[in-house]
């Protein structure tokens, strides 16, 4: 059985270029099994597509290949990668776009170079067609990685994947604002431990300071922010029953810092 | 071969919600033909998904399940349910998702409370992944309903499920806008056919007063007001090529009146 | 094994209207390999439809089946009609919304007459349902095209479809504008060829006018406008890092002159 592939871009679903990019995997694994995580990336924002794939990627079994399509630098020179975590493949552009995945996973990667494995027809602007979904469509097939380039070392990662703890608390970025307002931040629970354990604290997020964490929404008064351990395992922050984003007037990318209390 | 699982939500396609839940579906049932109907519910409208499931479920062969996740109680104590009606599978929270089936459909109705057929690893905030999805591809494998947990009797169902028919007329609500802007009515072809029959009337939407009931947009004027009864049985009223909910200024939840005429 | 059917409608994804029209085309085959092209083709905009239709139907194997629902006729007397072109199937309304392949290839066109290939119960407003997805079904069961209707001959082309070229150069249209802002226009690649070669051309589009054609954004500076062939095969313009559309105020519809210089 073909592995699974699950597909993330920001190429909406309005244009064709979701089911040019099916149509080319389907042409090298007629019996892919595709899985659409998202294509509703805001237009070129690697933040948002590194959140929604660290999020997706291993509730798939082992083996899935997750291709990730966020590539404000296509056309350039930055590097087409297959990057091999935790016994799934990744496959996108070497932008920053895994950088939540290798804090947590040991990695190894090809930077893409053999032609051998892409479309034959090549558009200078569409490597999700031409070279990351054929690429894909192999591995999901068995090609082994060693085939398709050479390995690389250093991968790009962005500032805001890594969450800083310290002796008087965590600082942390909000990383993604969900549908609902609720803001989910890079603080996992696995540092929520280390740093925080049982003690007392104060959060800051934009201008509001909250007193203590909860287990869920249900815990506070109806329009009340609550902070709690999200089902992704890091901090949310949220509001029962609104929207949190609006209400508390936050961004993403926006600090949220965990202050210990004495 | 496994049954069709249908999934709608108002996770939307932007995070990485929806493809967790089919992951988790994938666990237990690798084989399931998921279908979506919608994950473009708006933000835990339950009138909404309620529309939505209405139509979608009973195009679909029997013994397909229903995976129907608006479910603004998450965390707290609403009951979730598998409902059997017509021969199909509804999963989701007891809150009035399914109050338009009811009325039209015996159902039995089990709340569920047996873990075995659960994700092991669960979140306070998304039962979608961790107990629907799963319960959905246990039933598409062929579990039976007893085995999730125990019967219960008593539904949800919201006032808006239910027109009001008597002597002079019936009184109906606007349970759904579509993308063209025509008003989707709760008033159904036998009601019509009880209340009204042959008899001129008088419809009243707003502050619009539409004179009689045609068979297609056709019939009427471009930009004139048409009232016929629609694809999916319920009586609703378009412009022709303009759009309804705009030119009528006229909201989901508003009343619509089809007063008989001596 | 069943051939691929692509859909491709401007019912959104909010409503019901997608998943009932699969659900019909699963009663007639069970197996159908269905790929969602877009639903999100803008509310009765031909244009929009013809344009994304265009671009992925070929990049899918041929005898695979294309579904095309942009039907602002609906209920009126348009014709419903199957067109082979290239060796693969197009099923929807005769209204312009496959002008654009017209010109490229040859077709042979039927108009659906024979109901004995369309759902039992009819709507007057659902064709897509009720006869263009169980059509699409059929044909790829291998149903032969003559047992669905009648031959026909002129089918409805739109004059945006058709470039005008001649000693001064070439005239077009903006097409489409993608999710980035990039301007997508009528002028192929061939055409270019043909009518202005290696010859040095002005570009004028709206209030701006471009000295000359590059290979990728990747040659302009960052915020200068850059006219190339893009992976449609046609000439776009778009802004290094920009917006064109937003930036160079150009909606769809607009002329694009390619002016040959002496």
């Amino acid at each position: 059985m073909s592995q699974i592939i699950t597909l993330t871009s920001d190429f909406g679903l309005q244009d064709h270029y979701v089911s040019a990019m099916k149509a080319a995997m389907l042409e090298v694994a007629p019996e892919a099994r595709m899985i659409d995580v998202s294509h509703e990336i805001p237009p070129q924002d690697i933040m948002a597509g590194a959140w929604v794939i660290r999020n997706a990627a291993f509730m798939f079994p082992e083996k899935s290949v997750h291709l990730v399509v966020v590539d404000p630098g296509v056309g350039t020179n930055r590097n087409p990668v297959v990057v091999k975590m935790n016994g799934h493949y990744f496959v996108g552009p070497d932008n920053g776009i895994f950088s939540l995945l290798y804090d947590e996973y040991e990695y190894e990667a090809v930077k893409l170079t053999n032609p051998d494995f892409w479309r034959d027809q090549r558009s200078r602007t569409f490597d999700g067609r031409d070279i990351f979904g054929p690429v894909a469509a192999h591995l999901s097939k068995g090609v082994p990685m060693s085939e398709l380039g050479e390995p690389i070392k250093e991968m790009v990662v962005y500032h805001w994947a890594i969450p800083i703890g310290d002796k008087d608390g965590l600082q942390g970025w909000v990383l993604h604002i969900d549908r609902f307002g609720n803001l989910i931040t890079n603080i996992s629970e696995s540092l929520m431990k280390e740093y925080v354990g049982e003690r007392k604290v104060k959060i800051y997020v934009g201008t509001t300071v909250i007193g203590n964490i909860v287990n869920t929404f249900g815990d506070v008064e109806e329009g009340d922010p609550a902070v709690f351990l999200g089902s992704s395992g890091m901090l949310e922050i949220g509001i029962n029953k609104g929207n949190a984003a609006k209400l508390l007037s936050v961004h993403k990318g926006a600090q949220i810092s965990i202050v210990l209390q004495k």
